[in-house]
């Protein structure tokens, strides 16, 4: 059975704010089926590019790429806000569809030389995507690739990240 | 190779404020083999139960259920902080160990009659799954189980949650 991913999408109006449409990829993950073979669809791709680590900013980040490091047996590190890791840390600041924020990752949280892959559910502006990199970047990691549930063209993310390749599953 | 998991967890002292211990559960999750074994052990416990679908708050309890959702072909609903979900939902409070909460989850997460495991990385005072466990409860799923990678039992949580079965990986 081949799943249309899209008839798993909520599409919300005026939400954050009046004039946006979110993208809701809550259905996709409560079902199953379609939960596990977007999965294996990112697991795919993650082998064609020999991912050793996957890094998701919070926290639908962790979503996406959580089961892609177990299928693949190997780690998860995650990109979080301020004052949630108790370690040293790298810090990137970035520019939000909905202002402006910082994401910290722990020092430990890439080995340098290490393969990763990106994940989040939405490639949006690409803020979030672009300071996840620099952070992973800094630790000495090699960034083979980045993946998204959706992609939102209209909002040309994928020029803030036009060196890394890109993988999506669905397109708005 | 059996994998001594506390080794894999780091402890930090005086995080998030002075005289706590945190345990910090990101060295687990980096490190691919630790996280797939004990991803694996919540995975059996979740199949003795007959689990139909995971819970699990905000962030760390995503990073801990979803690998879990995705080996038993099952879905993942998160319970998140206010203003992250775009449609309907319903709510719980609780006290936190360091101050007080609201947590949300989507009307349409679980199905009525669903059995559900609810998982998180930490059971502390058992204030955020006591209110996870609610929310599910109101939307009509049936907690057959809770799990978590560390159980403290100096902050006693299991006696708020004292009705349901509980997992845990480590006691500290």
């Amino acid at each position: 059975m081949t799943i249309n991913f899209k008839d798993y999408v909520a599409s919300v109006s005026d939400f954050p704010e009046k004039g946006v449409t979110f993208r809701d990829i809550s259905p996709l993950m409560t079902n199953g089926e379609a939960y596990a073979a977007a999965t294996d669809k990112i697991v795919e791709y993650a082998q064609s590019k020999g991912v050793e680590m996957i890094v998701g900013p919070e926290a639908r980040g962790f979503i996406v790429g959580c089961p892609v490091a177990y299928k693949l047996g190997v780690g998860f590190a995650p990109a979080r806000k301020k004052g949630k890791l108790p370690r040293e840390t790298v810090s990137a600041n970035y520019d939000l569809e909905y202002g402006e924020s910082t994401l910290y990752m722990h020092k430990d949280a890439v080995k340098p030389g290490q393969k990763v892959l990106v994940t989040d559910d939405l490639l949006a502006t690409g803020g979030t995507i672009a300071a996840t990199i620099k952070m992973v970047e800094e630790l000495g990691g090699i960034v083979v690739g980045t993946a998204f549930l959706i992609e939102l063209s209209a909002l040309n993310g994928r020029q803030k990240i036009q060196n890394y390749d890109i993988f999506k599953l669905m397109e708005y």
